[in-house]
């Protein structure tokens, strides 16, 4: 069970942890941390205004009269005043500045549709926190922590700025959302097309819900990213596990001495961290695959182009035992230590949770309820999803049990024939992909596939080394968001 | 101020009034309250089980995990078990089973559809009480009294009983509902397309709110109802309020005294209850236009055909002073006493207020905001509409306010572009008709206009007195029903 519990928390964490930020310590992963060297990410020439809207904590219920300060960021540099478009950023579980600096698509594409840029934070991240430094400490107060809520802020927000912007008055609205993000610019469609004319869900996995995807999908798609290398790479990979287990129950302390050095650890490994060693070893599999970029990028950890293939390098070649662990091992260094800069690593600090994390971990254990499993066939441990054990943790963490099926009910699910105007592009070497829409299920329900595409690749800006798929899939997209402002 | 509170009240309570029950003295308003009596209005060789579902009391947070015993009745004897489909009445503000009682066109059109019959009821309303007793006694109970609240019910209620009843996971669902039932069902359709196929909202006033109608509207309807009949009885009516006034103040105890006996009361009336006479007034002439059936029926009072008509008589020729203030209350006394059953008429119980009117008068502080207005020209008082003086009562009666834009961004206002697949139902008589959609915005949402008819006519089973226009709507009705079906 702790096994289960471990890749609970590791499942709920590592969709966030995509969107989190770098952090000086790179192995400690902090969900909405903000840091301000990020802000050089956002290409020369723009800008943007920090702006705040006072908005009603509870939109669902009368009797809380209270309001909190959301933060949201504007720039009108290519606007057209008379009327022009807004590109709305329906912020993710995290810092929004830190979005606002990692979406040039959006920046990218402003200037030609003359277009109000505002990047919205979702509330109990960044600086939007509805009851300040208090707003974790009480269940009472994060239960009003959820995607209605968030999309409830989206929705007035807009009305607001609307209404108090001069030309804004008629201004049609786009929706744009990477990952979590995504998910709630398509939610934010189908629930408010009277807010939002249509709306890019890039790598939006709203299907990775109860019985809507094999709880297996991600884990496989992880698997096939690494197998696209090298089968001998996912062959290792799915062996070292219980290596390094039969390693500890035969070698004992000696083992453990080979493990601590082999890796690099900041301290000595203990006898009962081999599943947090291994837990942490999942991780970095599932972060590599999303963020298989074809150029050097500083999203997660600081990166070369195909990281997955350099990961991979090492483990080319059939390996056991000690070789099988230092080729692993190696694997791991690249992607906590390609820049050389990090002495030790530190398998611990993933599991302390930061503010961000605890967000997206109650969020997971009340609404986002994502199935996840693993056989013996893929680079993670087999593990079986267990609802109950997962429900009974939550309680313990949130006081909140998780209600499986409401996310589905709520957002329609598969019955998304009723929606209109809405992209989902998703890229092959996504492991998100597989929960997200990958077939087009109307003329104005699309689905773009970015062949050799990572985590809402086509979110990003523009890069001499885009791969062709990419760039095609911006041309598509702008046309199609053209063709929602004409009609 | 006060005429303005009154109005606020009155308009509050006369929506719900018109699903309000005969009780047993007929000027006491009650909104939910459930007589057995009206049972009989089920048509005979028809029937239902009463069940209760286990609902979740908050949906939209986690903290709270009460729930209480969500009262819904079923029909199953037309319904084809083998995936037919299923018709569910979205349940207005009072006893599910008077709405089921009344709502005899779902009875009668169920066999043709093999349909199986569900009405549920809404929380707060009836026996679906969340808290028992205490559910009105504590605003931070009141506060899960929301239409979103309603919808989400309704949802994993049918998600239920789909997944519960052995072939019904394929049914259809066909929301029905009328006045507030019918914009739930309206509503039901936008936010939840996944659960119904389509809705039938008939006269559902969606737009009755800020900005969207005029004030002015409903009590325009009203007055072009009477003068459909009598120019004369609408001058009549729109001079009794100043008659009394006048009266009153010149004749002092004398006045009051002929009053009391012209209008036989229970009480004798007192000077400072010339408001409230005067209020009772009005709510007459809303409910006559609502009730303006074209064959005798017991909705809110036992009445003969076309009651407006009747109610006009006494006010069909130019009267003044005494005989005006006597031609009106023969109108009165037609509508509160046509059996002549009642001994005298009570002025002052009407504003008490039960369990129902309480939940009406809370929906109305918090969401329902419907400005309402009146000038010189109407069967009503003249009035303003002062949202801070309604804002403030609001708090005072409630501990909540209104918040009057959240309804329109919730629910979509005039932007219903995205909409499909609903008929909006409404009757040249019906005071609230021009607070709905009353022209098809599209190919599947459909806007029947019904000549003659009041206020949801055509959910009412069918009658060999029915007019040609109620007997053609539903033809339409039907017609459009089996297209959602089949396509």
């Amino acid at each position: 069970m702790a096994v289960i519990i471990t890749r609970l928390i590791f499942w709920a964490v590592i969709i966030c942890l995509f969107e989190s930020i770098l952090s000086i310590n790179p192995h400690k992963r902090r969900l909405s941390a903000y840091n301000p060297a990020i802000k050089n990410l956002l290409p020369k020439g723009y800008s943007y205004q920090t702006k705040y809207y006072n908005q009603q904590i509870d939109h669902f219920g009368f009797v809380n009269e209270d309001t909190y300060e959301q933060r949201y960021l504007v720039s009108d540099q290519f606007w057209n005043k008379n009327g022009g478009p807004i590109f709305f950023y329906t912020g993710n579980e995290g810092d929004i500045a830190w979005f606002c600096n990692n979406t040039g698509f959006v920046w990218d594409t402003a200037p030609e549709f003359e277009a109000m840029i505002v990047f919205a934070e979702h509330r109990f991240y960044g600086e939007s926190m509805p009851y300040g430094p208090e707003s974790y400490k009480d269940p009472t107060k994060l239960n009003f922590l959820t995607s209605e809520q968030a999309l409830a802020d989206f929705a007035t927000l807009i009305e607001y700025i609307k209404s108090t912007t001069p030309g804004a008055s008629n201004s049609q609205v786009v929706a744009f959302g990477g990952s979590y993000g995504g998910m709630l610019s398509a939610w934010f469609r189908i629930k408010y097309p009277n807010v939002v004319i249509g709306a890019l869900a890039a790598s939006a996995p709203i299907w990775q819900f109860h019985n809507l995807t094999p709880c297996l999908a991600y884990d496989q798609t992880v698997t096939k990213t690494f197998s696209y290398y090298s089968d001998n790479c996912v062959d290792n990979i799915n062996r070292v596990y219980s290596t390094i287990d039969n390693m500890v129950k035969s070698g004992g302390s000696a083992a453990l001495s080979f493990l601590s050095s082999t890796f690099s650890l900041c301290q000595p490994l203990k006898a009962n961290q081999i599943d947090t060693l291994e837990g942490w070893l999942e991780n970095i599999w599932g972060n590599l695959a999303m963020v298989n970029y074809p150029y050097p990028a500083s999203f997660l950890e600081p990166l070369p182009a195909w990281p997955v293939q350099e990961a991979c390098k090492p483990l080319s070649t059939i390996l056991e035992d000690k070789l099988l662990v230092t080729g692993v091992a190696k694997a791991v260094k690249f992607y906590f230590n390609s820049t050389g800069t990090a002495e030790c690593l530190n398998i611990t600090q993933q599991a302390t949770g930061s503010l961000g994390d605890a967000g997206w971990g109650y969020q997971s254990c009340s609404e986002m309820v994502m199935p996840m499993c693993s056989d013996n066939t893929t680079v993670f441990r087999q593990t079986v999803w267990d609802y109950t054990d997962v429900s009974e943790n939550c309680y313990k963490q949130f006081k909140v049990r998780p209600r499986r099926d409401w996310v589905i009910t709520n957002y329609w699910g598969k019955s998304l024939s009723a929606a209109s105007n809405i992209i989902f592009s998703n890229g092959q070497f996504d492991p998100w992909s597989t929960g997200g829409v990958l077939e087009s299920l109307s003329d104005s329900i699309i689905a773009i596939h970015i062949k050799q595409g990572a985590h809402h690749l086509d979110l990003r800006a523009a890069n001499k080394m885009d791969i062709e798929a990419v760039k095609a899939a911006r041309i598509q997209e702008k046309k199609i968001i053209r063709q929602w402002l004409q009609n």
